[in-house]
């Protein structure tokens, strides 16, 4: 299985760079991962700029990709469930695990109806940025969890 | 009211500061905010730690204080919700609101019997300095619903 993770726009708040960075070099030890950053589309209607951004996306997809949006609406998972899940889609998918951060406005309504599953990492809010690097940290702590590396309980 | 937002040990993953100073900031335009960092009480036995940092806390806590702790037993609002939370708080309190976040081994029984409530910010585990981050990003999102300020819904 390949785990892909993918998100639209640069990381303007640079601050972030380093932590995600650090995560991305740190789940490197235990799977291949590749993160995909996708050019924001630009537009003055949020919509335009969804729907225009979800087209980019959805070219990018192949048929035998499995594609999990992380969205509120998504359900929730203790960290533990989560490896749990990942193990199992170690086993069970061959082709690519496709985890996709929205931008600003959110998906665009193709992009749902083509989604597999939707995960949330919380009811809350957060900026998009803010959960590329939460979902990061979450993915790494699947894998410690898998691993019975220490990270996770300590 | 007065809010404060209380944790156990430095910041140690130095990339948090600037991050974790920019919502402090934010923050202090919409109210005052208190942060109170207490040293980490370092005991080779995790529950005497655990133990000790509780009592440490409980010595600065008033008998009319309101005492949250952040821990993944709690209930979960959306930010909406939060923030609807912290206006009505606003009113009904005339003492402190002290949110706690964990240490690494989180509360200790006598933090637990003390306090008023308990909120979770996610159903999974994250370090706790990332829960310090996105707290603070919380707090200021509420804040900003409440003021009907853009950053919500940008």
């Amino acid at each position: 299985m390949k785990i892909e993770v993918w998100w639209i726009g640069k990381t303007t708040a640079k601050a972030f760079l380093p932590i995600v960075a650090d995560y991305e070099k740190r789940l490197g030890r235990f799977h291949s991962i590749t993160i995909r950053e996708f050019p924001s589309a630009k537009d003055k209607n949020p919509n335009q700029q969804k729907i225009k951004e979800g087209n980019q996306l959805l070219k990018h997809i192949d048929k035998s990709d499995h594609i999990v949006l992380l969205d509120e609406r998504g359900s929730m998972h203790s960290s533990q469930e989560f490896a749990n899940y990942i193990n199992k889609k170690a086993i069970s998918i061959s082709h690519k695990l496709i985890f996709i951060v929205g931008g600003p406005y959110g998906f665009s309504q193709k992009l749902y109806t083509r989604a597999n599953e939707l995960h949330a990492l919380s009811l809350m809010t957060f900026t998009h940025e803010m959960v590329r690097l939460f979902f990061l940290e979450q993915l790494y702590r699947a894998f410690t969890i898998i691993h019975h590396h220490p990270y996770h309980n300590s």
